[in-house]
């Protein structure tokens, strides 16, 4: 807990593109460093793919619609020693879900499972869940926190075969029986280096599917003394796992 | 770290009444407790000014437009042993502020601040901090998570005023310099019952705001690895005030 912390300063914008040996950003990406960062020819940029590495690179040709780099040397960059999973029953309103998968890829994540519960609203699933707005949102989120690094998606598991694909994580579920108790995650989690937490859908976990977690091993822990939202409850979770290792 | 913890479990819905005396629901109570709830005479609530305490209540008179109870006795309720106070300057879109006065409430928050910075955005501070949406915000967000206890708000504090006014808090500063190291908020707060933490606006503090802070001594603090925006980084400290205290 006394460990000293820095933050990784990025001096120069970071752009996402999902090929960056072409040598060409992204359109998308040319309006924000054309109109907003008015960037030009011989300036630096940083390019990631979000698969963990992240390149300098020098702008070539810049016009409103197009620009051009040359690809740089790789940045030196020393990957996170743990694992940070969520799994989740999306909310019903897509804002909420959303930013909460905003805010888990600001604080870093690696996997965010979409699962389906018992009180999960099946109507609304495809809607909330739209893997487009979803990839688009996690990729400016994962740029605007300076990483490099998007999560994987996995998008309308059911239960029982989500529980059944955890081997390889420590597995918590964020439920608290009514007449029970449970230890808090911070102190749960500390020692995992792979830890996996799953958040309940409004109107929370059926006491079967708490069981069925619980027999495939997930332990019982606690986010806290207040009541939280769906959304609020995975950010909490995403966030304890990252304090669970300092 | 080791101890052990408990959701408090409201089997009755919560309801806000500035003055629980009268035995008058607000008409904006109403429409939830006839329409959404379907709740009828002799049904018992729970009613709350949103001063720490709470009352049970039986329901007399309900019509779509009106409902009136009779009080019936305090609920016991402990209130939370610390303080957490939360400054910052508010982001430029009122969805964000509003999303943060939300979030932060959920976790539980005794005070927010909302300062004017040098980076502040000014055009924009007095209607994306318009407190009658945030009064709003915060009753609906302390009702749904089981609370009793609305923050106190103190809006547009000039800095250098802001600083002159936190004697009784320990006071933390998000700033890490970009050539030094500062200590995770999560180890620096603990053992401190009345904290207060300040996040920076988009644009963060200037130098000169950060010297002014530690002159009056607040400390430096990180909230970890990854670059936050403003509201994500209060809701983050927010949420380490909390844990500091297992």
């Amino acid at each position: 807990m006394g460990i000293l912390f820095k933050f990784v300063t990025m001096n120069d914008p970071l752009f996402y593109c999902p090929h960056p040996e072409t040598g060409i950003l992204p359109p998308e990406e040319v309006h924000h460093l054309v109109r907003v960062l008015r960037m030009r020819s011989g300036d630096t940029i940083l390019v990631t793919s979000g698969d963990g590495t992240c390149y300098q690179a020098i702008l070539q040709e810049v016009t409103p619609k197009k620009a051009t780099y040359r690809l740089g040397s790789q940045m030196p960059h020393s990957p996170r020693p743990y694992q940070v999973k969520i799994a989740v029953a999306p909310t019903r309103k897509p804002d909420r879900n959303e930013w909460m998968v905003e805010k888990m890829v600001e604080l870093g994540i690696d996997e965010i499972w979409f699962v389906k519960t018992t009180h999960t609203h099946l109507e609304t699933f495809n809607r909330v869940v739209n893997p487009d707005r979803i990839d688009k949102i996690a990729t400016a989120a994962m740029k605007q926190s300076g990483q490099f690094k998007l999560p994987r998606f996995h998008i309308g598991v059911e239960w029982s075969d989500f529980l059944a694909q955890q081997g390889e994580s420590r597995g918590f579920i964020a439920y608290v029986p009514e007449k029970g108790t449970a230890s808090h995650l911070l102190s749960a989690a500390q020692g995992s280096t792979n830890s996996l937490v799953l958040i309940g859908p409004e109107g929370d976990f059926t006491p079967e599917e708490v069981e069925m977690a619980t027999q495939a091993g997930f332990e019982l822990v606690s986010l806290g003394a207040t009541r939280l939202r769906t959304e609020t409850a995975a950010v909490a979770a995403c966030h304890i796992l990252h304090l669970a290792q300092l």
